[in-house]
């Protein structure tokens, strides 16, 4: 063990953060440990003495659950490896994004001070806090009156969930903690603030959240002063615009650190990094042209061209933003796994349920096994896979689920045979998109909980896009790649790499198994595409907006 | 007791028969049995040795069953009321049609005779024999190449369900049954042969089911022999053409089937009849613009006017068919509460099923409780119920259900209310096509098993349509209007009544519980009406034959 040397990976989640301690020779992965934030994702009452939130589209966080999790998993792994420490030359971390939060100029959080404690907009605002929709419109608005060049980079769309919007909000709501903040920051950029002791700012964040870009930076004072006057300055005033890129060492484990981790003080610390895009070389892609695709609650899609272009609905384009020199295209369905788990808990009768339990199978596996029995078309039905609205390509959230086909005999099965199909469906919808618009999607890759254990589904995802699927060798995808850049942020010298594509190619790997298609699944599952398309754009482009009208017809009373 | 007079009314159903002892003077009900037939539907194995049928979509019936009911349920009612049997003044008989059978020229089923026994063709075909549709196909495009006049009254498409694709079918695959049958009848009128010993044809199965009119009576020689030159004089071959109004004696009780029932010979036995047409006086509807529903697994519409109308997807139009001196009009939904039991069966979670059991309700009150919670349109979900396809208007059997609005907090009781409403747009869409082509819709009448227990969909089905819902007094409304037709049958010097209006006035009526539609709701409603209604037209008049393709795709290897 002595000359060996290993790369600490942190993966912050949204209900957890797992720590991985990775072999940088070859990726092993040699001890883990996950702490589930105390205060969790704050969605009613603040941790305070229970301020109540003022909306239920609310979602915060406490900052220094973050400094817990370092200090609750890093030790943790270091005894299980056997190691003293020394041998861990760097960490990165990659966070969920855009999760963001009012800051003093040295770091402190607002919503540490006794005099913001109670205020709501002091807190951290986790990645799906949804309460700037109105200031997401002004922003929307604004940009396209002003014909901003950067929106079309973002599928002509910028999200509530995104950085510029929950910065308004707080000025909108709250003036006094705008005034009050310093810095407005990603939490992946302030937990490395944490570890260096420098305030950086990392390249993927800035570009899929920020509407940052290599070329063009970020928006101009005119475009900020049209939204609110006083909001003019927040980049020069509240935010920093030096960006490092992904990979880059943003500064040294600081001693006090170091003390509290256990670890050695000045080892690498890494530019921030978004969960996502970490996963990317931690599939073994460092190429364009390879879709990488995170599967669990949501499918993130990721890939990269050689050049910039604008594809409908795509979440954005960022130069540098999955891996230096290429341009990463990043798409998404915003329900995947969330659909079945629906299902599973509303539309599975007890017969199901019981029977799995005497099998001690779960339900899911249940109805997969019968699914499995059906070939394409068997079924009959066709579902639209939107019943968390559709992110790509049609960037709608007020769009809904829809199935048809059911007849008296249609079993539990088919439909959840269905509403995998349909998901599959959004899948290849998006691939064509990109490929329509000049981006190339020759192989795919995934990681994520849905691959593990769900065979029916990769075989119809391989079946439906004709394309033969990759698993990563990990389960820890995220983790792994954040080892990654940290091994890239040492440096070769230090005993790790140079460069993500040399670390990617000693650490990561895919499994054997891979999901190839039926070429006769596929020739049949195109017909059922073309007819899913020909819906998608009935139900998604205005042709019949009853969803939307349906939508609205609820809150009326 | 001396001077009072009763009337027998006999339902013969899909399952059973059901006898109905009633007091002519005021309709009091006073005796009922059922008769379980002992061979049922016959759908797989005959009752012979067991000879396979032909394939799955055959249902057939024993006549003998019809025979056994008889004995079986009279004298019980007789004994139950305290009767002797002299007090009864008639019979009448209602049945499922087209319920038809070939038989030798003294009545003998061909099924009875050893020589016959073993084939199919020489059973009863019960209405639900679907085993005809070439044949139907043939019917259909011979009528629209000839320019048939009276395609148009059956809402341009003949059934397989119906008489002479029945016939044609005995013809092309059992031409022995065929030449062997001296008549092709009726199980309506086959047993009325057997109680009277005369045989006789109704109007109502000769219009709806046997393409007779009135004005132009059977169709054309010419039309005959182009289905099949075999089967050019099938009408002055295998039937006899002079036709009994409803409510007609058709002859007396006959010497041998007096002994048999208790009763006594020469008492009036009326004609043939049909369930659903029965039901209308019994509801107390007389006369035009009064709409009477039977709601059950599926709904059967029918409602009279002043003249002949086509009406698009109409079952079918016929003068005096329904009342006399008015023409019936009839049209259907193919699957309500068959849906329900669906939904129920298919979709309802275990946590359901066990809370519905500890509170001793079925899932059915279970999820109607819960869906009453809710105002029209707040689930945000929209289905078109075609789960069987659609009888009136589209007259489709290849179309199939939808639902969409469906999101991540969907609730069981919400796809089940919205079900419910999809039902009742369907029948809103059958009254609205009635209006637009000229038959009044004034007044909506219910019976059957759904108005008796599903408070919730009552006042569904009267917010959606507008309308005030009345609902039948007897719980058996079939088997009633067969004892007020055996009234008019015996007529009123024997103790009855001359007319069938004579007979409604006095023997029906309604509860004094009704449903009345609240004027906010029925405002919601027509909203999400003109949703549905551009969905049904989208998907059902030929926009996107999707769910047809979908349906062809699920027979391809």
């Amino acid at each position: 063990m002595a000359d060996r040397k290993f790369a600490l990976g942190i993966d912050y989640g949204t209900e957890s953060a797992r720590a991985l301690l990775v072999d940088v020779a070859d990726g092993r992965e040699v001890a883990t440990a996950v702490y589930q934030y105390s205060n969790g994702v704050v969605s009613e009452r603040l941790p305070d003495a229970g301020t109540q939130l003022p909306a239920h589209d609310w979602a915060l966080q406490d900052p220094e659950d973050y400094l817990r999790a370092l200090e609750a998993t890093i030790p943790v792994c270091l005894k299980e490896a056997g190691l003293k420490g020394d041998e861990v030359i760097g960490i990165a971390t990659d966070f969920t994004a855009c999760t963001m939060m009012p800051v003093r100029r040295d770091g402190t959080p607002l919503c540490t001070l006794p005099e913001f404690r109670a205020e709501p907009h002091a807190w951290v605002k986790l990645w799906k806090h949804h309460a700037a929709q109105p200031e997401a419109d002004r922003v929307n608005e604004t940009a396209r009156r002003m014909k901003e060049p950067w929106l079309e980079r973002y599928g002509g769309r910028i999200s509530s969930e995104w950085f510029f919007p929950k910065c308004l909000q707080i000025l909108d709501e709250a003036p006094r903690v705008y005034d009050a903040a310093d810095r407005l920051i990603e939490a992946a950029d302030w937990i490395i603030w944490q570890l260096s002791g420098r305030e950086t700012r990392n390249l993927c964040t800035a570009g899929y959240k920020a509407i940052w870009s290599k070329r063009e930076g970020f928006p101009r004072r005119e475009f900020f002063a049209a939204l609110d006057p006083r909001f003019a300055d927040v980049v020069d005033k509240k935010m920093i615009r030096e960006i490092l890129p992904l990979g880059a060492r943003a500064g040294g484990l600081t001693e006090q650190m170091a003390a509290r981790l256990g670890l050695k003080a000045g080892i690498a610390i890494a530019a921030g990094n978004v969960d996502a895009h970490v996963a990317v070389p931690a599939c073994t892609v460092t190429g364009p042209g390879k879709m990488v695709m995170i599967m669990g609650t949501s499918i993130c899609h990721m890939v990269c061209g050689t050049g910039e272009k604008n594809v409908p609905g795509q979440c954005g384009v960022v130069e540098d933003g999955i891996l230096p020199g290429l341009f990463g295209f990043e798409a998404g369905q915003s329900a995947v796994g969330d659909i079945f788990a629906w299902f599973v808990r509303t539309c599975v009768p007890a017969a199901y349920e019981s029977a799995a339990k005497r099998r001690k199978i779960s339900v899911h596996d249940l109805l997969a096994e019968k699914a499995a029995a059906y070939r394409p078309g068997q079924t009959g039905l066709l579902a639209l896979d939107w019943w968390n609205g559709n992110r790509s390509v049609l960037v709608d959230a007020d769009l809904t689920g829809m199935m048809l086909g059911m007849h008296l005999g249609t079993r539990p099965e088919e439909m959840y045979r269905a509403i995998i199909e349909a998901t599959a469906f959004g899948t290849y919808k998006i691939i064509r998109t990109f490929e329509q618009h000049g981006v190339a999607v020759d192989e795919i890759y995934c990681c994520g909980g849905l691959p593990e254990r769900n065979d029916l589904l990769m075989q119809i995802y391989s079946d439906v896009t004709g394309r033969e699927f990759k698993i990563a060798r990990s389960a820890q995808t995220c983790a792994l790649g954040s080892a990654m850049h940290a091994a890239v942020a040492a440096g070769a010298k230090a005993g790790g790499y140079d460069t993500i594509h040399d670390a990617a190619a000693r650490m990561a790997g895919v499994r054997d198994k891979t999901y190839r298609p039926d070429r006769e699944s596929h020739a049949a599952y195109d017909k059922i595409f073309a007819e899913y398309d020909a819906l998608h754009d009935y139900f998604g482009r205005g042709t019949n907006d009853v969803m939307k009208r349906l939508k609205a017809l609820k809150g009326v009373q």
